[in-house]
């Protein structure tokens, strides 16, 4: 990101609390802005992108009204890294979304994390206050659950929701289970006032996550301020569940149930967002966290369609999402875009909607993406893939290169964790942390999105691929400063005991001492 | 297939007899019928499939303005036989296209083959003559080469095109190369008149093929007659082709340039049937005669989306095709079809079109499927699948039931001939054929599309999937007839020393004595 001079920093500012007032006295507001977050939904999950049994007419429909996006990536294969990069335009070594524990170790935020988003982060919420949008996050924030890191001290107005995944149940005395937030308080715990029945995968929370979508949209009809909504749901992530009139709807079984229920979901905002209810027009964007955790399919994950492998992996199936745009009257419709996009960009394009300049005294790895949707015109980007702090891929233009091929440990793969089920590309989906950062694996993702056919290190083709990888990376590297790792330290006192609120409820739990260790990232 | 009553069938002769002579005095005609025969094109060679790059824009239209069939097969997963069923309406077992030369091996129709389409057998062209249609065939007969199996002399009107694959350059020696025809006569052969160029890929076939039908489509304009036409085009089976101007065009390599030429192709199609100059409206359909070769891949060789394996296989990508059904006015746009359907669907779909009964003097596999584009009523009927007399699978709704897996051997597979590239699932991808006759493999299609997640045979489930797959198997195989083997014996005088046409044209070679033996089939 270039840096900006002060005073066109100053004239921004002032252009932007001009828009605020303008927007307070009836001009034109910058459009409402909603972003539709899937959790382990795989790129081969919507019927526009070739599942077969093709059950997400709404999605589907969605696409056609809007642009598909075939090229679009996670920012990381695993969920909080990637949600952080969401919500700061940053890649997770940036924000400190990463584990220095082991090498090449995806971390997250369980409950006994210590860490979260640093108070340094700026975050999309924050920043879109600035043009005067109220913000809502429903469902999965993952950023850390912990005060210090709730979603309303990092810019959102409103939150209904959880800190973390809905495994469970928990017994409350070894770990607590985990609570279901509104605003700043507890309103009770999954498996608790918010039942999931593991047995059937019954669970009304995606009707609640959308009712409290539809009232949120409603409301600012009468405040009439734009609106950002970052709705993070979770019933694909396992484990996966749907209320009863959808179980059993699918011929997918749960996990398509769960599918279906948030398709009909999002057909409904979509609906209400094309009706007269709501006051200016509205940017959607749907795309999902990391790939299909293939490890729990058939019943509990998803397909990663074409792709290698899935969740945990930096093949393409653990990282590339399925991705749609849509604002009617500005999106074209019925367009596919071969933009290279990141989720990142959510963050980058979001503030060029409000009119905002994304940050300059840092590094932001979003693009603004309405010129390649507006216009058609593509922006030449690179995809990184990390785990944890090592830079394992790269795509530049339809080149990936693999500077190292992991899959998991022989010890975690015996245990019967399979993160490729059924796939198996010698030399590629190794069990062992495989160092190519020399001699890269190099594939051709036009011809072989799969990932199955790496080039000859022989060919000119692979030579010529090499010169054009090798200064990307080497870019990237030199110019990188880390962030402090937030996802190193565990402690078990750190868990969700005794959330704010808990009083009220009488569900305050003790914590255990504090006895802080490293966290263990098997993978 | 019921019997009809003799009554019935005169009345229905009668019935045809009329509509003939209506036809000729100006009443409505029947709809005209166009077959899109695709070769070796897999299920993932489509946008509207899943494709990544999205490189086929007609074709993503045709679905838009059609009916898409996620859940259409082929007949089986080689190329002659399957081309046999859907002219026949039968499975190969029942019209002779397999081979008893070994267990479970695929057969086809090689230049010194000596066996092809029985004068028994009643194909499509000579049925719908009845009813007053001109025929053609475009390209691929590959239904034998040999004088008596000429696609003339059973029921087309017009050929041009090949018997056979182009595979060569022969050295006319101890192999000639494949002729081209047109109609009962050679014109040229292979690398010869009509060059192929193996080392860019180039090859104008594709627009002389286009070119063909666009020409026979114009011309039935001024006889006022309802037309067949029969597209089979090869650009997509190996050696792999395009034309200059597409050469370098895909982001797929060279065969993803032979697919956009194609798309563009069937493009042309669609836009001189949506015009004026065509009399009476057309039903056409898409498809392709087996699954994608990923032995070729991705040179070579396409893509079978989240499918397991590809051609020569019975695992879904050696079956599973591509299918769209498109008529306006008649076929609703932008559905999709859960109807299992078969190529052999498409011989009594097109008599059903042209108001004719299929044959009820033998027994006809194919579907009529109007009623399921027309009014989405869908019908319960397995899918079989074989190689060679040996019934390897069955689909019956969700369930397919495995009795005997196979890739190949692994003697072929150490010389790298690999049906599964990057594809492993233990005890289902074998190189030894083992048998599960007693306890079949089952999966669930909806669930596991990719067939990686064999049912467990203590569950409840499989036990029901037994209950339901173990009848249609008996029914079937009880009833079963099979014809005469054609594709047993081989004989190098039987190649295309002296098609007819050679002596105007100064091409006759002159054949080896005869020396007939059993055809070697490796897979």
């Amino acid at each position: 990101m270039a840096l900006v001079p002060a005073a066109a920093r100053r004239w921004r500012r002032l252009l932007v609390l001009c828009a605020a007032v303008l927007g307070a006295v009836g001009a034109p507001q910058p459009p409402n802005i909603v972003l539709l977050l899937m959790d382990d939904m795989g790129w081969g999950d919507l019927g526009v992108n070739g599942e077969p049994s093709r059950e997400t007419p709404n999605l589907d429909r969605m696409a056609a009204e809007g642009t598909l996006l075939p090229n679009f990536y996670a920012a990381n294969p695993l969920c909080s890294p990637s949600r952080a990069a969401l919500l700061t335009g940053r890649l997770p070594i940036r924000s400190g979304f990463y584990t220095t524990n082991g090498h090449a170790r995806n971390a997250y935020t369980p409950q006994e994390v210590v860490g979260g988003v640093p108070d340094t982060e700026l975050l999309l919420p924050a920043l879109l206050r600035r043009a005067g949008y109220a913000s809502k996050i429903v469902g999965k924030w993952h950023l850390g659950h912990r005060p210090p890191f709730h979603p309303l001290r990092h810019g959102f107005d409103e939150w209904f929701g959880s800190p973390g995944c809905h495994f469970g149940p928990y017994d409350n005395r070894a770990r607590p289970n985990i609570p279901v937030y509104r605003d700043w308080e507890m309103v009770g715990r999954f498996y608790e006032e918010f039942p999931i029945d593991l047995k059937t995968g019954e669970a009304n929370l995606t009707q609640i996550y959308l009712e409290e979508a539809l009232d949120f949209i409603k409301r600012q009809q009468s405040r009439r301020r734009p609106f950002f909504l970052y709705w993070a749901v979770d019933a694909t992530h396992a484990p996966v569940y749907a209320s009863r009139p959808y179980l059993g709807s699918s011929l997918r079984g749960l996990y398509g149930d769960a599918v279906r229920e948030i398709d009909d979901s999002v057909g409904k905002i979509l609906q209400l967002l094309r009706g007269p209810g709501v006051h200016g027009d509205t940017f959607v964007f749907f795309t999902s966290d990391n790939g299909a955790a293939l490890v729990s399919a058939p019943r509990q994950g998803g397909s990663n369609g074409p792709f290698l492998c899935g969740k945990q992996t930096t093949f393409e199936g653990g990282m590339r999402e399925p991705a749609i745009a849509w604002w009617p009257g500005h999106v074209p419709a019925g367009q596919v875009s071969r933009q290279l996009g990141s989720v990142m960009d959510l963050f980058t394009t979001s503030l060029a909607l409000a009119g905002l300049e994304p940050p300059s005294d840092r590094e932001v790895d979003g693009l603004d993406l309405l010129p390649a949707l507006l216009q058609g015109r593509l922006v030449h980007r690179p995809i990184f893939y990390y785990r944890g702090n090592t830079l394992m891929a790269v795509t530049v233009g339809q080149y990936k290169a693999h500077f190292w091929t992991w899959t998991n440990s022989w010890e975690e793969f015996k245990k019967g964790i399979d993160f490729c089920p059924g796939q198996n590309v010698s030399g590629v989906t190794t069990h062992t942390q495989e160092e190519h950062t020399r001699l890269p694996l190099i594939f051709h993702l036009g011809r072989d999105p799969g990932e199955r056919f790496p080039l000859s290190l022989a060919s000119a083709e692979y030579r010529a691929a090499l010169r054009t990888v090798v200064p990307v990376v080497q870019r990237h590297q030199d110019a990188l400063v880390p962030g402090e790792p937030q996802l190193n330290v565990c402690d078990p006192a750190a868990m969700n005991w005794a959330p704010p609120g808990c009083e009220k409820l009488g569900k305050c739990l003790v914590p255990p001492p504090s006895a802080p260790e490293k966290c263990s990232w098997p993978h």
